[in-house]
């Protein structure tokens, strides 16, 4: 089992990277037709905007599997990864049916909660890049996170 | 069939309502399994952070059913709803089993792109709510939207 995490144990500039994950066109479209269903992500009328050609995957897509990356990565082991908010999210580039998806991650600032002094803020820099090392997705998330010894 | 909706055609301060969409036990289950498989999300072992009690969905997932709600208010008719990116991202509370989530958009900037004049850029800010009508995501994205006559 992994072991649980707390504020005290991340430092300012702890660097982590995540595993990587295959993205199919079967993936896109499917997650499209649910929740982003526009011509460019789910294929129909083989549509997609003049700025590209052919399918690519809704930006939401992209955010959850980053999600899913951060959560396989254990980042604070068994503490949860419960976000506040997220800051300066782009999608530099979309993400096409083949892509290979991995994300890295640092830790910005580290601050001790004043209303809630059994907890913190950790803010993080995460950039997903595909498999041509091209950014696909950037984001600054605010963590709120158990210290050990408050 | 939707008309399309250029750049001339919005306005700073236009306010616009989406429908609403209910959120199944099962659907924050289904979700968070494939993307974000966290116990305060999945239900496994009961859990849920201290913060919490009981099953709450992963905040991606009140984000794609946001974005399922923007395109099915037709905002831009049948112009795509293309992201560049979204700041200032908050879940002030959580979205648990039966609840009703609704957005309401505001048209905050409309920018015509220097390097690219077919374009601008139109920044909205999205509040989303519950049947309570208590916030439980706000966002400002900003979207590509061409121009009818640049």
């Amino acid at each position: 089992m992994t072991e649980r995490r707390f504020l005290e144990d991340l430092a300012v500039g702890e660097f982590n990277a995540t595993p990587e994950i295959a993205v199919s066109e079967a993936d896109i479209i499917e997650f499209a037709r649910r929740y982003d269903p526009q011509d460019m992500h789910t294929g129909a009328q083989g549509g997609s905007p003049a700025a590209f050609t052919g399918l690519i995957a809704s930006g939401w897509h992209t955010a959850a599997l980053v999600m899913r990356l951060l959560v396989d990565s254990h980042l604070l082991g068994s503490t949860p990864l419960l976000g506040l908010g997220v800051d300066d999210l782009r999608w530099p580039k979309p993400v096409r049916p083949g892509d290979i998806i991995k994300a890295e991650t640092e830790v910005l600032s580290i601050v001790i909660s004043r209303s809630k002094p059994d907890y913190g803020v950790v803010r993080l820099r995460v950039t997903a890049y595909n498999q041509h090392r091209e950014v696909v997705y950037v984001m600054t998330p605010s963590l709120w996170v158990p210290r050990r010894n408050p």
